[in-house]
């Protein structure tokens, strides 16, 4: 599971990134988006994000899965339009849930 | 890259889920915020987005990348009380990002 | 000031439950946008407010007064779709910080 | 209905412009707020506006009210801090739904 989690995310942070260095040159969403700036980007992510929540509340399984990849999505080019990446996250994430996360579960097994 | 960033989501989503099966018992902030309902966690992914959107804005890179970690771990808790997981999301993003994304580049290339 | 803000917000919360009223039939906005389900109507209020935060960082007076109104506009739209008001808001606000207020301003004088 | 609807807004700015006048030392929550900069009164409000969005989905009319009022507190401290108010807000409104409303209104009456 974990390998396919990583290939979705490093692959689409690969298309954002290639999208954007692309420019509008390339017509793509990504760099559309991009060339309005910072603050329309990050505009997306808000309302992605409004729709996830609305999504878990009062839609099914596919819905609220479909609204959770369009915000990641948006993330992806939040982040990456800042020179920021899934790894910088990923190490976050690790530092604050991994080991401590791990430690927790060994230390309540017999 | 592709795999620490898996292994970090994966890592994250087993901690969360350890932890809403431990219930209030565990004393965890996991079981605790799920103990107020879906609503509230609802809640929390609203604000870790204004969160990442302000720091996109106005904050550095080190701000930015933990809003975004904070705006992932609550997501992850969402779609966990909903017993959805990143496997799923993955799947969709590859569906939507990965096949196109890869079509686009090798149409690109000589 | 006070008499021409009452008059605004009653005007626009007549004109909305006006529109409520004459369905799609009306061929409104509002209409459209209530036959859509209280979950899109509460995703503009979510967008709304997303695009006023931004508005507040990053733009100018008139972009942040405008993006306000389409708040206060989405926002009048959801109570409506409930049957609240701004008559319950306000003596939610008065409740909370009318009297304390005035009687804050009041100590505070010689 | 409009008069208590205008007075409790202009109330209200009216209270939150005393306290960002007085500062910190008023020890205010207004004022505390305003310290920590306009990124965190954009995150009040966004949170404000989340939570309107899940009463509005989830919870009664008095948890909606509460909420809505909420979020009018703290839009109300976003644009005082910004030296904006409801008067300017009120007369966007009225240009965009005031006089068009009324002609709208009169026209389908005989």
């Amino acid at each position: 599971m974990a390998d396919d989690i990583g290939a979705a995310f490093a692959q689409l942070e690969a298309v954002v990134r290639d999208r954007l260095a692309a420019g509008e040159a390339g017509a793509s969403y990504v760099a559309a988006l991009a060339a309005k700036g910072r603050g329309k980007i990050a505009q997306k992510v808000g309302e992605e994000a409004t729709e996830t929540i609305i999504a878990a509340l009062t839609e099914g399984d596919a819905a609220l899965t479909g609204e959770a990849a369009d915000l990641i999505f948006h993330l992806t080019v939040l982040l990456a339009e800042r020179g920021l990446g899934w790894d910088a996250v990923a190490a976050e994430l690790a530092r604050r849930h991994g080991t401590s996360g791990l430690a927790e579960k060994a230390s309540r097994q017999p």
